[in-house]
């Protein structure tokens, strides 16, 4: 279907929008191929503009006494918009376009693929962070190498064309260990600590009901030890779930043929849990009329603050082992899309500094993430307003989202240590789940290759790395450690992440001017400094001058 | 009794201390009259230097089998010291020691009245804050007139030597007006708005069972509102309280005695609910092991938040009389000496700029809790750690701390707006339990001046005005903003104070470092700005000295 048929009104007048913050706007609503506007055409006045992409269930409110009534748009970024509409036959068309607009699945409709940016890219985006360079120094070294293997991505789709692996493991028992492995995902490197142990990442093994064992995989993972050395796997799902893989094909690493390694179970709830967890904490976030008994007892319920302690504790588990007792570690749950890349994302965040500027996150971003096959367009189909009657599938989870708070809460506890500020990862969060940029389309590298995103969209860094837009998300109180930082994950030391979860319920403009203040007292006091610099450059030209004149001593 | 009699073992060496954030300290154990001091004699070793007024609770454990045992030392600014001493006769004469000084209850025994300042004071905080100079502007109008009826403190044994009172209102109708109210707590003035609302406060009046009524109280309210004005008389009881106070002599205004009063209940719990409420709150805090789901739990339970949700509730509601309708208030509860205090200065931070710089905030605690008649010696006996068995009485409460909480969410909320930070407000919880100064001695001025605290004693006020100390305290992102603010109440937007109540939990360097690096900031910039003023100057002066010998052309 093409757009202009979904389109059955593309233009009304006199509709009322309430949103966040703002008195009721009058205005006319347009229903584009990919937005949905309302405007006054006056000044001053707030503007929508609105990606179908970002709405995530729709709420009709028919007024059965006038005709029409109110459309409820809960988006996927947590925002609520109602819209009134009066005339009873617009009112279902409306509600029918947007309703289609917004679950248009296939990825060349999406905006990204109309979107033309106005500025001229200064750095692409979609090139910035190829594995050859950000690897560059250690493949230098002999313990690494690049392997073509899944250069067509027929090994494991889910994985980009390169990836590294240890140098004197060959591609035969790397292709061995990949059949052993659920989806082709055997171990490859995630990151190598400056003392020389890696964290490495995988999905389950395929043993099955009767404990099969792949000589190639353990061959490969023994690889990385030193010798006599022992290695640490940490399972991110529960024994009980690990145990009960094994009747569907998968499993877990036996301990008789992985003497080396030590496996620790260390569980993080995925997919539905983490939605509907976070369905009841927005939820409770947008009752601002409860009692704080209630209030607290909903976040309590929602159980989100406990995800991010478990996922915190576990991140911190992966970097102790590897920073402190100098040990490797492999992460794997079931399929290593999920609950993995959020650990040892996490566990570099801890570990390496580079990570905490901005360079260095999107990096992260992009390899764990990206490169590491999470589905975002499936994942994120979705946001906390579905129901299962309206999309919510068991495919759709916030685990980006939860990644996200959790930078958010190391943050909160090491001020000075991050480049970047809150708004980051704020629009991360926001891009990851509807954007003009095709960063975030196609669910692993295959996909984007064959979707050509590189050739016909425009990537997120490109944006983001634009000094004027990179400036608004810097943080003044930045001062580079290079050191590991040790977030506790004490109970009382996370908080909710109010600048995301309130940020459409609690005016943030106080907050925001404090934000500016300090931002503004480093701006100029870099500003003071190169001015005191010329001026005394200046005093010094004409004091030499004066010198060579004879009109004053050398002396003075 | 004397100290020497007290301190049965006056030094011991070989004590083990255990505290927050630092390895156990081998050191020498010392009690004098006032302190108790723990010191290894190594430099960059914890010491303990511990005002035995601040001291809550001791916990003996006896070490059953070597003799001696562990001290578990409770301060009332929530701290935890834990001191081994393996002497069985040291371990019962150091523990005894401590509980009998640290109840010492006689003022003029306490340390205020033995400690010298090792500085000049520059300005006395014992005159910095009369009522004749902070109300100066105020009394040169025709409205209000100081009254002397109390000089004698024979009227009203809690109200200061002045108060301000209407002027078209004679000495007399305040005599019978302040016999109609509890404790002689007439109605005086506590704010005016600069719309030209008044806020007053009082006590309960003594109605008792039979409804009696002073027509002298009610003209003397009444004077207070302009011709066909209505005021609101907010009770900080609940309606059955206020009900039941009728049997002890107490009671409530009658509608028909006020009929241009409406009285609007506004309950905030008080007295034993509030300390219960604050030990729950400090004990879930120091369990940095509990899970997440029971620390949620418990601070939910302790209450404390609902508390400060109350509170700022009915302060906001004060505030939007004065300043939205113009209306004038009359806050008042049982005695008038706690939540009504609470409620007129957190309406002052709310509506008056001035009591958000320091100097203001200063005046403002000196004018409503201490001239008001807060009696801190009896509140403050006891903090969080007290039980019913060492001393808890139903007269001990952390109302005062309900209050600096509730500027610090105002704080939090409004982060430029206040001349001070959070590091103020813990200063004045600290003194208000234990001190140095004399401030917060005494109940009532009556008390301060027959303990002749203003000859014998140093002020607070005297130590934070010095330049260096009040530097230590001002809040970089200060920007005057000479409006009222409006505080949300809403449950989400009140988070934990956590810069008090963890701070012997969770380690608060690198907070204290981004706060570091603001002020830094801000100073280098004044510093920078300095600095180029000067070479601007020198420059100009040495382009001017050119231009006079005719080495350059003036147009240069």
């Amino acid at each position: 279907m093409e757009f202009a048929e979904m389109i059955l009104t593309p233009k009304l007048d006199n509709v009322i929008m309430h949103g966040p913050f703002h008195s009721p706007v009058d205005g006319t609503l347009c229903i584009t191929g990919h937005h949905l506007i309302l405007s006054s055409r006056k000044e001053g006045i707030e503007e929508l503009w609105l990606l179908h992409q970002n709405i995530d269930y729709i709420e009709r409110k028919p007024n059965n006494v006038h005709g029409g009534g109110t459309l409820i748009i809960k988006c996927k970024d947590f925002r609520i918009i109602q819209l009134d509409i009066s005339q009873q036959e617009e009112f279902i068309n409306i509600a029918n376009s947007i309703e289609q607009l917004s679950s248009i699945e296939n990825p060349v409709k999406q905006y990204p693929f109309f979107f033309r940016p106005m500025y001229h890219t200064l750095e692409d985006g979609w090139t910035a962070f190829r594995p050859e360079s950000e690897f560059n120094k250690l493949l230098q070294g002999d313990e690494w190498r690049i392997t073509y293997i899944n250069s067509d991505f027929q090994v494991c789709p889910t994985y980009p064309s390169i990836v590294i692996v240890p140098k004197n493991i060959d591609d035969d028992i790397i292709l061995a260990a990949a059949r052993f492995r659920d989806g082709g995902r055997f171990p490859v490197l995630s990151y190598k600590h400056e003392g020389g142990s890696v964290l490495l990442r995988s999905s389950q093994p395929m043993t099955g009901p009767s404990n099969k064992r792949c000589k190639e995989d353990e061959r490969l993972l023994n690889s990385v030890l030193g010798p006599g050395k022992r290695g640490y796997i940490i399972d991110t799902r529960s024994q009980t779930i690990a145990q009960s893989a094994k009747s569907k094909g998968g499993g877990f690493e036996m301990e008789m043929h992985y003497p080396q390694w030590r496996r620790v179970v260390k569980p993080i709830d995925r997919h539905h849990v983490l939605l509907d967890s976070l369905s009841k904490l927005v939820e409770a976030c947008n009752d601002i009329g409860s009692s704080m008994d209630r209030w607290l007892s909903r976040v309590d319920g929602s159980n989100w603050m406990s995800h991010l302690k478990d996922t915190l504790n576990c991140a911190c588990l992966v970097a102790q082992c590897l920073d402190q007792e100098g040990a490797s570690v492999l992460v794997h749950g079931s399929e290593g899309l999920d609950a993995t890349l959020l650990v040892t994302s996490l566990a570099q965040i801890i570990l390496n500094p580079d990570c905490r500027t901005v360079r260095g996150f999107e990096a992260l971003i992009e390899r764990e993430w990206l490169q590491g096959g999470h589905p975002f367009p499936i994942r994120h189909a979705h946001s906390c307003y579905s129901t299962t009657a309206n999309g919510r599938t068991k495919a759709q989870a916030p685990t980006f989202l939860l990644f996200l708070d959790c930078v958010s809460q190391i943050q909160n506890q090491f001020p000075c240590s991050f480049e970047f500020s809150t708004n980051l990862l704020i629009q991360l969060f926001e891009n990851s789940y509807a954007s003009q940029y095709g960063t975030f389309l196609g669910t692993c590298e295959a996909e984007r290759v064959h979707l050509q995103l590189a050739k016909r969209t425009t990537s997120l860094w490109s944006y983001l790395n634009r000094p004027d837009v990179l400036q608004t998300f810097l943080n003044p109180m930045y001062e580079p450690l290079n050191k590991v930082i040790w977030p506790t994950v004490a109970p009382m030391s996370l908080t909710l992440w109010s600048e995301l979860f309130l940020r459409w319920v609690i005016d943030q403009t106080e907050h925001k001017e404090a934000w500016k203040r300090i931002s503004g007292l480093k701006e100029h006091e870099k500003e003071l400094r190169s001015k005191a610099g010329r001026l005394r450059r200046q005093l010094l030209d004409l004091e030499k001058e004066a010198v060579q004149l004879g009109i004053i001593s050398a002396a003075n």
